[in-house]
Order: structure tokens, then C-alpha cells, then sequence
């Protein structure tokens, strides 16, 4: 049968469309360079990869701050900042508003850290004067943890408001960015960002497995006085291999080859380009649910993704798995407690106008599965006037 | 220029061979599986992957412990190994006679573990009777932590008459297969290892950023006791989150996809016939190290590579230099105080008959460049030979 033919018959399996928040698609310019010979980690043409990535990157936060990579996920670049800065005993505080937020807390209380949580309701941002009244109460705090783009809820923090807060003590700030890399600037030097993480398969286009730490002077000041155990985490180690070219354990060197390109097209269409499509394509998706009698979830919505909550009569899981199996269109349902009540929909990453109009088309026909009433094509048409705004 | 002119100049670039001890070539069937669509870890099809890839792994080993994977290099899933069985102050003893066995030590220092390191030089195997020995010594050893493959000297330790005399005692064996899992038998449980860990890109042919935790009840019991922190190496977590079809952080799916390629391959040519081609190509490349007059430099050779030593006259860092820059051919140089002393040429994973013959006849150019006497094609005519008499 025709391959286009058997895509429009109601049994075949439709492509896969992905717009779930990480992993984000991959564009076939850094598929291909993925797919290209294996660079050896200790042969001549590594050290130019990885000191050109590395510094390449550092543009993208933007920061000036050192730039380590490691082969881990998100979660483990995250441990690498508590496990390099903090000693058994400190205190930290930890402001979040959701799943990834809590991580901190999670990965603070796992190395004995005392961890004084200050919690938001899901989908509200953090308020940088409780931050400051946290502070002021207790001086002791060596460290304030925070999300900049909280995947659970769409919600982008404001860090840059909370690093001014916590650049008035001598606290360090260190921030997930994560899912907000490539989505929103991070320029940790200009706010006061002592240390910041990402990973690879966000804003970054590529496959998970590359976790990614920047480092302050600050930051660097303090992994002296840390004691925590670290090897594989130990980022003065990293530092040092860096400065000749290599990794202290074998780097995946795929990814990075994958990084150079997605770098390459970063740099090409501009990184103000790349946050102003974003912000417009996040915008499109807003509007929609909008004109679809939805609501955002996020009090501070991120660019990165956007949290559609759902009224009673719609089924999250059901509508998610609706969208997956009809229409090939990956998209995240609500975490936790949220459940069934919620849709994530990522325009992360490799993400053009017509993939908008796509997901929102998709939810449209989801939401008419379940029954939902509106006129049809108002989502669209709502996406499409706010995408044209921009083309104007 | 035709491409195939092209690649006759001199002065154009050669093909990349590689025969690096990891990373190794990757086949062209798991470039494909991984350039298809990712996978969302959240969605319906990863339990599916993850379960598959974890349980077909163990037929490798082969083991029926369980079976974790991780996003980290060797080094990670040996910091998993040490991290989740030891408490601070714990005695280890490390048997060691080359970079990677010392860096068990490393590791178990790191996390405040007391090491009792027992050395053997370099190129020599570790000897069993010893281990016993230093057991007896200090029955307050917690764990013995051994490397089976050692890809700095080309060496196969003897893990089974190790495991037996480990056995004997109530002390945990931990095992590093990372060069080895693919080219020789690690079977865990028949031969009393409680622990052994491996990495994606040896045997198993992909990129790296794929680590590897095999974990028996005994070691198990060993992880209520210890009291290390972890949160990204709790192989607890890991082990619940399988269960579930899940990672307890985002796993690397593009690498589990390729994964399952690399083991349907393995399981179509049958591990047994796999494990014997390893043999037979080391055998190969060791026959024509021996008639080009050079020396094997390990006492017990491993089957993912061979080690040669190299004589007063031939400098080893000009030999890979050449081999690379004029043949394509991409191998090991010695490492630590071997540097210039040695080539180490890998023969792991997916490589056939016709690639170990050209990695001789590569390595017989750049010897002849060196002004090394041997009767041309001597090298190539005793590894023709060594596979002839497989194939009658």
C-alpha cells in the first residue's frame, strides 16, 4: 500500500508528532551528525569537540561561568551542584512549586543536608520576598535551590528577582534550567546565579544523556569547604580534564558530536530568534486553549511548555492517550496529583509554525472525542492569529 | 573526484577505522534503530523497551541478577557498585594491576572507604592465592573489587578462581566487565559474583552514556547496611522504578533503542558463536603481533583486545599517530607509564574477519614507516592463517 494512502486508513498507526516536555524532537541536521563516524575520547580530534562545545554553550544560558559536561541526566547535573558545594549538616532552602522543584529537597536530604522547604502551591511562582523573609530568619542557609522552568506546571519562576534576593546575603543560588535552556535567557553571571544545570534533550534538541552544570566563582569557592563524597560528580575534576581537552570518565561522544550541530543551528538562527519563537509559539498555544474554553494553568507561564487545565467532564489520561493514538501527538498529561487533570503541551526545542497549529489541530479533535463543546477550528484559528501577529 | 580516487591521494583523508577500546564501531542497524522516533519515557511503549532491553541483557553476562541501566559511563555504574554496598570506614580490598582496576580504589576512597590495594604489576593477572591471603589477613574486608577485562594492559583477570576464593568468605565480590560483558562469559551467579558492572560502548556496540549494574541478593542484603549517600546512584530506586517500566531519572532512550538492536544482532548470531569470534580475532591479531617480531604484552590475554609490546626502536606514539593519520586506523596507545611503549589494538564488538586483516596490514605500514624489519606481509599472512583454520 502507499505510504500515504496507509496513514489516512483509521487502523494504521500515524506518525509520531512529539511534544511532550523533554525528550523534545531531534532535527535530522543533528541526527546525522550523531549518525556520523565515532570520535575516539582520547584520540586528536576530541579535545577541539569538546572545548568547542563547551564554550559554544555557554553562549545559549547565556554565562561566562565555567561550563562542564557530563554523561547523566538532568537529575544527576543536579547532584552534581549539591554534592560540590554543600557539607553534611548545612542548611539549605529549597523554593518550589512542583515535582522538579522538590528534586532539590530529594537529592539535599539524601547527602544529609538540613533543608528548609519553602513551598508554593502547583502552578503559582515563587515569591522572592518569602525567599528574602527565609533568609533573614535564618542566616545559617548556605544555599537556595530553585527551578527556572517547573516542567510539573508550566510556571517559569523569576529567577532573576530571586537571585537579587539572595545575592544580599552570602548564600549561593543554584538553579534548574533544564526545560528552560534555549527556551528563556539564564544569564546566571548578570542575575547572580551562582550555579545552573541543564540537559541534553530539552531546548537543546537531542537525545537524553548529557547533563550540563555551569559554575561561579562563588559556586567554585565553595566546593573547597564541601565535603560530600563525589567521584564521579566531582566537577574540579571536570574543570581540570576540561582544560586539557577530555573527560574524567568517558564523555558520550555522540551527543556531543549531536551538540556541535544543534549549536550550529542555534547560532544560525540567532539565540533572540530562537527565545522570540518561543515565546510566540507558547503564546499560540495559550491562545487556544483559550478559544477552546480552557484555562493556563500557570500563574507565570514558561515558553517552554504550556499546562492546559482541564474542567471536570474531560479526562486527561483520556484525552493524552486519545491524541497518541488517533493523531501520533505526544504530549504530557498532568503529574502527581494532577492527574488526569491536566495536559502538558511542550513547543520546546525543535518546534516550527505549522508543528503549533498541529498539536492545537490534534487537541481539537481529542477534545471533540470527549464530548467538549466549541466551535470547531477556534483553536486553530486562535493559534493561527497569534502566529500571524508575529509574521506581520 | 570520484570518492573512491579520492580516497587513494595522499593528501586526502582515510576512512575511519576504529579499533579503540571503546568506543567501538557501531553497526549500521543500531545507527538506524537509534535515528528513529525517540521515545517518551512517560509513554505507553517505554515499559515495553526498558523491560526488554534489561532482561535480554542478562542472556550477555550471562546472569539472572538483576539488571539496572543508567545514564553514566563504567565509571558511574561503578560508583553505583561502591555507593550502594559500603559504609564509611569499611574496609575494601582493591585487586588491581592496571588504570582501570586503581580506579576502584579511587572511588572507594572517595566515599571515606579504608582501601587495602593489592597490587600486581602491570600486563601480569591477579593472582587468586594472594587474594585469599590478604582475606585471611583482615577478615574485616567488606568487598573485593576486581576488573575483569583490563584495557590498560590487555589483560583477562581470572574472575571465576577469583569469585571462588572470595566465596569462601562472607565478603562481597564486585566485578567490572565494562571491556569484557560481549567478548567473554561474566556468568555472575555460577561463579559467586555479587555485583558486576558494564557500559554501552564496548561489546554492546553503541555510543557511550549507558551504564550497567548487575546486583545479587547478597549484595542487595548490603545495600539496607549501607549508608553512603545516594540519590542518582540509589540502585534501590532504580530496581523500583523497573518494576514500574520506568527510570527513577530520564534514561537515554535513544541509546535502550539502540540497545535493543545490538541484542537482537547478538541474539541472531548466538552469544556462543559471539564470544568465539572475539577469541578468534584476538587470537589473529596476537599470531601477527608475534610474526612481526613484536611482543603480546599481557600474561593472560583478554579477547576485547590485545596489547602490544612494543621493543626499543619503535615509538608507539608515532606508530598510532601514523596508523591514524595515514590508514584511518584509529587504536590505543599504552597508557600511564606505557605512553610510546605500546599499541593496544581492540578487536570488541562489531568487527569481522576482513576488519582485524586490515587492522594488521595498518599496523604493518606504520611499522615499516618506522624502518622495522619484517618480511612485508607477514603480520597479515600469520592472522590469515589464525582465521583460515576457524573457517575450515
Amino acid at each position: 500500500m502507499h505510504a500515504d494512502i496507509e496513514h489516512m486508513c483509521a487502523h494504521s498507526a500515524p506518525r509520531q508528532r512529539l511534544f511532550t516536555p523533554g525528550p523534545t524532537p531531534i532535527p535530522a541536521r543533528v541526527q546525522t551528525a550523531m549518525a556520523g563516524p565515532v570520535v575516539y575520547h582520547r584520540g586528536p580530534d576530541f579535545p577541539a569537540l569538546l572545548r568547542g562545545v563547551a564554550a559554544d554553550l555557554k553562549t545559549v544560558f547565556p554565562t561566562p561561568h565555567d561550563l562542564l559536561l557530563l554523561a547523566c541526566s538532568g537529575t544527576g547535573a543536579m547532584e552534581a551542584a549539591v554534592a560540590n558545594t554543600l557539607t553534611r549538616g548545612d542548611r539549605a532552602l529549597v523554593a518550589q512549586a512542583g515535582q522538579f522543584g522538590a528534586r532539590w529537597a530529594d537529592l539535599c536530604r539524601a547527602y544529609g543536608v538540613d533543608v528548609n522547604l519553602l513551598d508554593f502551591p502547583w502552578g503559582t511562582a515563587i515569591d522572592p520576598d518569602a525567599v528574602a523573609d527565609a533568609l533573614r530568619k535564618d542566616p545559617s542557609i548556605r544555599a537556595v535551590f530553585a527551578t527556572q522552568s517547573e516542567t510539573a506546571t508550566g510556571v517559569l519562576h523569576d529567577i532573576e528577582a530571586l537571585a537579587a534576593v539572595v545575592r544580599q546575603t552570602g548564600t549561593l543560588c543554584i538553579v534548574d534550567g533544564v526545560s528552560s535552556v534555549g527556551a528563556h535567557p539564564l544569564p546566571t553571571a548578570k542575575w547572580g546565579v551562582d550555579m545552573a544545570v541543564t540537559a541534553s534533550q530539552k531546548g537543546l534538541m537531542l537525545p537524553p544523556g548529557l547533563g550540563i552544570v555551569t559554575v561561579g566563582p562563588r559556586a567554585w569557592e565553595a566546593t573547597v569547604r564541601s565535603d560530600l563524597p563525589k567521584y564521579y560528580w566531582n566537577l574540579s575534576a571536570y574543570r581540570e580534564a576540561l582544560s586539557e581537552g577530555r573527560g574524567p570518565a568517558t564523555l558520550p561522544v555522540t551527543l556531543l558530536s549531536g551538540l556541535r550541530a544543534a549549536l550550529d543551528m542555534i547560532e544560525e538562527e540567532g539565540l533572540e530568534a530562537v527565545w522570540t519563537r518561543h515565546a510566540w509559539h507558547a503564546g499560540a498555544v495559550r491562545s487556544a486553549a483559550r478559544a477552546l474554553g480552557l484555562s493556563c494553568f500557570a500563574q507565570r507561564p514558561s515558553n517552554a511548555l504550556t499546562a492546559i487545565g482541564l474542567p471536570e467532564g474531560i479526562d486527561g489520561v483520556a484525552l493524552t492517550d486519545c491524541l497518541r493514538t488517533r493523531c501520533g501527538v505526544v504530549i504530557g498529561g498532568g503529574l502527581a496529583h494532577l492527574r488526569g487533570r491536566m495536559v502538558r503541551i511542550s513547543t520546546l526545542g525543535h518546534v516550527d509554525d505549522l508543528d503549533v497549529l498541529t498539536a492545537v489541530a490534534a487537541l481539537e479533535m481529542g477534545l471533540k472525542h470527549q464530548n467538549w463543546a466549541f466551535p470547531p477550528g477556534s483553536g486553530v484559528a486562535a493559534a493561527e492569529q497569534a502566529l500571524a501577529v508575529r509574521q506581520e
